[in-house]
C-alpha cells in the first residue's frame, strides 16, 4: 500500500462555468495565416465560393478577427450534457514514474460519443439548424468524427447522412452502429447514390475507399442540395475555434489549484484538439502573463509537421478543396494503416501551420509501440483507456515526466486525452499480443509524394 | 429551436463529498436475511467455511450489523478516478416525452471501465491485498466484470486471473482486451488448466461453456492455493453494500437541488447496481422522511422476481456455493441470449429477495424491444448510448413519465445509468435492423426448472 496521494484528483467547475464564448486567436496574430486560394485562380477564395458547403455564419466565423464569439445558448444547452469536463492530476502515474512533475490531463472521452468532436459537432449542426438547413453530409473513416456529428444532429432535428471509408465500414462496425442508433444513415464509401462514387466503383468495384473519396462524396451531396449543407470535423479555423473550450476551461481549472503550465502537449491529425488546448494558453502567453513551452506530437507514419512541407496543397486526395497553405506530405499522400486513425491525414490545419511556421510551438514525431506503451501504463495507473490518438500526447507526456525524473525539476505538464479507447481494443490486442509494428517511413516515400505537390 | 432548460443539466459533488462509510441496511432491518446454509448439512455457514475463498475483512462485511463501514483512504484514493459521478437531469428526454416529471439519472459510465463494478472491485482488491493475498481469481460472461477486476488489481499491484465463457471469449474479444491491456490473464472457460474445466472439455471438447462452469474454474483455483482468493461481482451483501456509494451520492445531489424521489427505479440481475442506488434511500424510508415507491425491473427472459420462487438454491449452475434462500428460477434455468447479458442470472442476491419478500419494493419484468426503444430515444435525447442492462430501468422510467403526461403528475423520478453501451454496439445493430426477438418465456420452461431445486 502507497499512502493516498495530497490534494485533489479531479479538479471540476460547475456548469456556470462552461465557457460563453470560443476564444479567436486570430484577433491576438501580428500576421494572418495566408489564405485559402481558389486552384484555377490562385486567387483568395472568397464567403461566395463557400456557401454552397456551410452556413453563413460559419462562414464569417471563419475569418472572423473578434478576439471572442459568443456561444449560443442552444449551444451551451447541448454542452451541459458533459461539460465542464474534468481536468484530472495523473497522481498514480507520477508515483509509477517517480518524477517529481506534475502531470494533469484534461479528459474529453466523458461526452457521450466518447471524443472531444461533439465540441464543434454541436455548433456545426446548430448554426446549419438556424438559417433552415434540413440534411448536414459528411464523411468519416473510423466513426469517431461521424460520430459526433449523427449526435449533434439528432440535438437539434437534422437529417445527417455520412460516407464511411468502406473498409472501415465492413471492418469497424461498431461505431457505425453507433452513427445510426442516433438516426444517421451511414453510406459505405464509395458508394452508387454520388456520381463520385458510381464512376469509382464502375472502374474498380472491389475499391475499399479512402477518406478523400468521402470527402468527395460527402461535398457532392451538399453542394447539388439547397437543403443542405457540408460539415467538417478538423482543418478549418473555426473548427479549431469551437475546440477552445478545452483550453479555457482547463486555464481556469489549473488556476484554482494555482498552477501554472511548463509544457502543454496535445496529439495533431488536422490538429484540432491540441489547438482547443493550447491556443487560451497562448493568449496568455502572447500577453507575457505565463511562458509555457507548447509541443505538438505526431505519429512517425505520417509527420506532416516534422518531415512535410509548408506549402499550397490539397485538403483532400482528389482535389476538389481549395488550395491550403499547410504542413503537407503531398495531397496523395497514403499514411501506413497505424491504429490512430484520427492522425492520419496529410497536412496539418493551415492556422497551426502559420503557427508552427512562426516558431509559437514545436513538434516531435512518436512510433506507435512507444505511444501503445504509454497507453498500457495510463491505463494501469490511472485507470482511463487511453483512445490511440491521445498515446502519442501521453508518450511524449512521460518523456518529459522521466526527465524531470533525472534532473529534479517539478515542472507541470498539461495534456489532453481527448478520447478513450473503448472502440479501440483491437489495436491493444495487436500491441499486446506482439504483433503490432512501427512502420517506419522512408524519406524516398515522402519526396515522392512531396513532388506532387500543386 | 427550443428554448434551454432552465436549472442544471449535471448534479456535482466535489471530490470532499465522496462517502466515507458503507451504508449497510442489515443494521435498520427488523428482520435479518435468512443465512446461507450448507448444501450437505443444510446448517448456516460460518466464517471458516468461507476463509478459503474470502479475505477475513470481506467476510466480517458479510455478516456485520454495523450501519456504517468506513470506507479505507486507499479505496477513496482510487475511487477519486471517477467518483463522485454525477446526477444528471434528463432536460431533453423530459421534452421529448412532454412530460411534468422530473426525470434524474445517476451516472456509473464515466468510470474507468464504463460500469457502476469498479466501486466493489476496488474494495475487494484492497482487503485482498491488505492480507497479503498475491492474486485474485473470478469468472466473467461478457466481461463487464472481469475488466472492473482486473482495473482494481492493476491499481493494488496483485495478479488477476479470469475464467472468461468460451463464448463471449471468441465472439466478444474487446473486453477480453481489456482485462489483458490492464495486466490480467484471462482463460477460455472452460480451460485446462483446471480439473473442472479439463472434465467438461474431455465430456465435450466443443463446450462454448458457461458462467457455472467459470465459477467452478475460479473457485477452483482459489481454493486450492494460500496467496489466491476469489472475488465476485454481484449477489452477496458486502458487494451490495460497496455499491450504496452510489445512493448516498445521489441522496446529496437530489438534497442540491431540493427534490424528493417519488419514484426510484433500477435494473435488475444480481442486483448490486439497483441496491445501491436505493437502500440509502430506504434507509431515509424506514425513518420516515421520505416515501418513494422503489421499483426493479427485470428482463421477461429472466424474471426471477416476478416469475420464481422463494426458496433455498444454488448460486452456480453446478451446484458448488452454498445454499442461498433467493428468488430464482432453479440453478441449471438457462436463460435465453438477451443482449443484456449482465441480467442473465437464475437467482436474485439474498438480501434483495428478503426486502423484495417484505414488500420493501415492487418488480416489474420487460421485454427487449421496449427495452432497446427506451435506449435509442434516450441516445438521441441526452446523448448517452445506455448499456443493454439499465435500457430495462430507463423503459420502466419512461413508462411511468408518459403516465406523468397523462395524468398532469410532476414525479420525480431517479434512476441508475449504471454503464454506458459503447461495447454493445452489435445488440443495437441487431435492434436497429429489426433482428432482436422479445424471447418470450414459456410458464412450462420455468415450470420444469423449478422442479429442480434442492
Amino acid at each position: 500500500m502507497t499512502s493516498p496521494a495530497a490534494g485533489p484528483t479531479k479538479i471540476l467547475l460547475p456548469e456556470s462555468r462552461i465557457p460563453r464564448q470560443w476564444y479567436n486567436v486570430l484577433a491576438d496574430l501580428p500576421t494572418p495565416p495566408p489564405p485559402p486560394l481558389h486552384p484555377a485562380t490562385r486567387e483568395p477564395v472568397g464567403p461566395e465560393d463557400l456557401a454552397p458547403l456551410f452556413p453563413m455564419d460559419l462562414i464569417a466565423q471563419e475569418v472572423s478577427t473578434e478576439r471572442y464569439i459568443d456561444i449560443p445558448d442552444d449551444v451551451i444547452d447541448v454542452y451541459r450534457l458533459w461539460r465542464p469536463t474534468p481536468l484530472i492530476r495523473a497522481h498514480r502515474l507520477e508515483r509509477a514514474l517517480r518524477t517529481p512533475a506534475r502531470i494533469y490531463y484534461k479528459y474529453e472521452g466523458v461526452s457521450p460519443v466518447g471524443s472531444h468532436k461533439p465540441n464543434t459537432a454541436v455548433p456545426q449542426a446548430y448554426y446549419n439548424a438556424v438559417q433552415g438547413i434540413r440534411r448536414l453530409t459528411t464523411e468519416t473513416g473510423a466513426g469517431q468524427w461521424g460520430s459526433a456529428l449523427a449526435f449533434a444532429c439528432a440535438q437539434f432535428g437534422l437529417d445527417c447522412e455520412i460516407w464511411m471509408v468502406r473498409a472501415s465500414y465492413d471492418q469497424k462496425p461498431y461505431r457505425r452502429s453507433m452513427m445510426e442508433a442516433y438516426g444517421a444513415r451511414v453510406h459505405a464509401s464509395p458508394s452508387e447514390v454520388t456520381s463520385a462514387g458510381s464512376k469509382i466503383r464502375a472502374a474498380d468495384p472491389a475499391s475499399t475507399g479512402s477518406l478523400g473519396i468521402a470527402i468527395s462524396e460527402a461535398v457532392e451531396v451538399a453542394g447539388g442540395a439547397d437543403d443542405t449543407r457540408y460539415a467538417l470535423g478538423s482543418g478549418l479555423s473555426h473548427v479549431l475555434m469551437h475546440q477552445t473550450v478545452i483550453g479555457q476551461e482547463a486555464l481556469e481549472q489549473l488556476a484554482m489549484v494555482e498552477e501554472t503550465p511548463d509544457l502543454i502537449v496535445g496529439c495533431t491529425g488536422g490538429g484540432s484538439n491540441f489547438a482547443g488546448l493550447f491556443l487560451p494558453f497562448l493568449r496568455e502567453k502572447l500577453a507575457g502573463r505565463i511562458d509555457p513551452v507548447i509541443r505538438a506530437v505526431e505519429p512517425t507514419a505520417c509527420p506532416s509537421l516534422t518531415r512535410g512541407h509548408y506549402a499550397y496543397d490539397f485538403g483532400d486526395t482528389a482535389g476538389f478543396t481549395p488550395l491550403l497553405k499547410m504542413h503537407t506530405l503531398g495531397h496523395d499522400f497514403v499514411p501506413d494503416p497505424i491504429h490512430a486513425g484520427g492522425l492520419r491525414y496529410h497536412g496539418m490545419a493551415p492556422l497551426l501551420s502559420h503557427l508552427y511556421d512562426e516558431g509559437v510551438f514545436d513538434a516531435v514525431a512518436k512510433p506507435q509501440r512507444e505511444c501503445f506503451d504509454a497507453g498500457v501504463l495510463f491505463a494501469r495507473t490511472e485507470g482511463i483507456m487511453p483512445a490511440p490518438e491521445p498515446t502519442h500526447a501521453l508518450a511524449a507526456a512521460i518523456e518529459e515526466a522521466r526527465r524531470c525524473a533525472e534532473t529534479g525539476e517539478p515542472k507541470v505538464i498539461l495534456t489532453a486525452l481527448c478520447g478513450h479507447g473503448h472502440f479501440d481494443m483491437a489495436a491493444y490486442d495487436r500491441y499486446l499480443s506482439g504483433q503490432m509494428d512501427d512502420l517506419e517511413l522512408s524519406q524516398e516515400r515522402i519526396d515522392t509524394a512531396l513532388t506532387r505537390l500543386p
